[in-house]
């Protein structure tokens, strides 16, 4: 078929998403044509909507559809004296669903990797500091990725912050729950010994 | 983290495409939100143009940018007495790259499947046999999906189109090229040795 530019051009689009090859991409450009107009109106406003309406939280810099504060930082419930370090707004879905934290957040947007250009002051790093000093903070947990990447941000970070004297923990390392021995790496089983507390 | 409205429909709306699940949509969401604004307005507007831009071929049913007929259909060079029947606009992309085939497309947007609803006045079946008597064709080339639909398709087609004088053929079933004979399926097998060529 000699080529349809636009149905070339939404699938070249489409295939720059995370995990869509081209021919899934393909796949999708003709499904949304099978679809119709008004499925495509759908799609296309719900884009527009997450464009014109979601902003930073102007406190943790999650995303929001307030004005100002998310609805956690103000929420009057949430402990005002701990904060949650993260590298991506996403990351707060994941731990706010584990149950076992109920104090604010802080989003980094990213994390310290030098060989890629990302240094500390192109993350919300200045922020955080303020932050801590403006809220009279008793702890900050980072919750970062367990790669070279979230190790740098995490070193950095715990150092800046002791300065300041606030007490600064990261997740444990560990087994993961419910998962057989047999399965575990290597660098992960040895955190895991490293860190065994008492039963 | 409190619902966002507006990610979670655009959420919504990806997961209804095809091969894309709720966590898949979720990643897509974030990553776009993390791409900005501009990233946004290119897959939207690469939509728009879909959707304005592209229709159905006047002649053959598959999809084009020309407000009449298709390049397909509009090419001098190919030869007009044939043509070839598929289920899906997609499927021309497929069968004109394999070199094989020359002649014009008839489009069905579908093939009969009476459980599901969809009977011959449902697809482009009698706008097939206009042309075909329109056209004086020589043959047509059923290239339907191996399955049921296709197969329900096919005999109905056959059985209209030879009461009119002309040459029904199908794809022939076979052994996949290149393909293992420890992996070929029973049914295909069957079919391969029912269709075996003399050397």
């Amino acid at each position: 078929m000699t080529e349809i530019k636009s149905l070339k051009a939404l699938t070249h689009e489409l295939s720059r998403l995370p995990g869509i090859g081209e021919r899934s991409a393909q796949r999708m450009t003709y499904f949304l044509l099978k679809k119709g107009p008004a499925f495509m109106d759908q799609l296309q406003a719900a884009i527009r909507d997450v464009r014109d309406r979601v902003r930073l939280c102007s406190e943790c810099f999650a995303y929001t559809e307030q004005t100002d504060s998310c609805e956690i930082c103000k929420d009057p419930s949430r402990q005002s004296n701990i904060l949650c370090v993260v590298e991506s707004p996403s990351d707060i879905l994941k731990i706010d669903a584990s149950g076992a934290y109920a104090g604010r957040y802080h989003v980094l947007h990213g994390a310290i990797a030098p060989l890629e250009g990302v240094h500390p002051e192109h993350l919300k790093i200045k922020e955080l500091v303020n932050r801590s000093e403006l809220h009279n903070l008793k702890e900050i947990i980072l919750a970062l990725d367990a790669d070279l990447e979230g190790d740098t941000t995490a070193l950095y970070l715990s150092r800046l912050l002791q300065n300041r004297g606030i007490k600064v923990t990261r997740l444990a390392y560990g087994v993961p729950f419910g998962s057989d021995i047999d399965y575990i790496d290597r660098r992960t089983l040895g955190k895991a010994i490293e860190n065994r507390v008492e039963v």
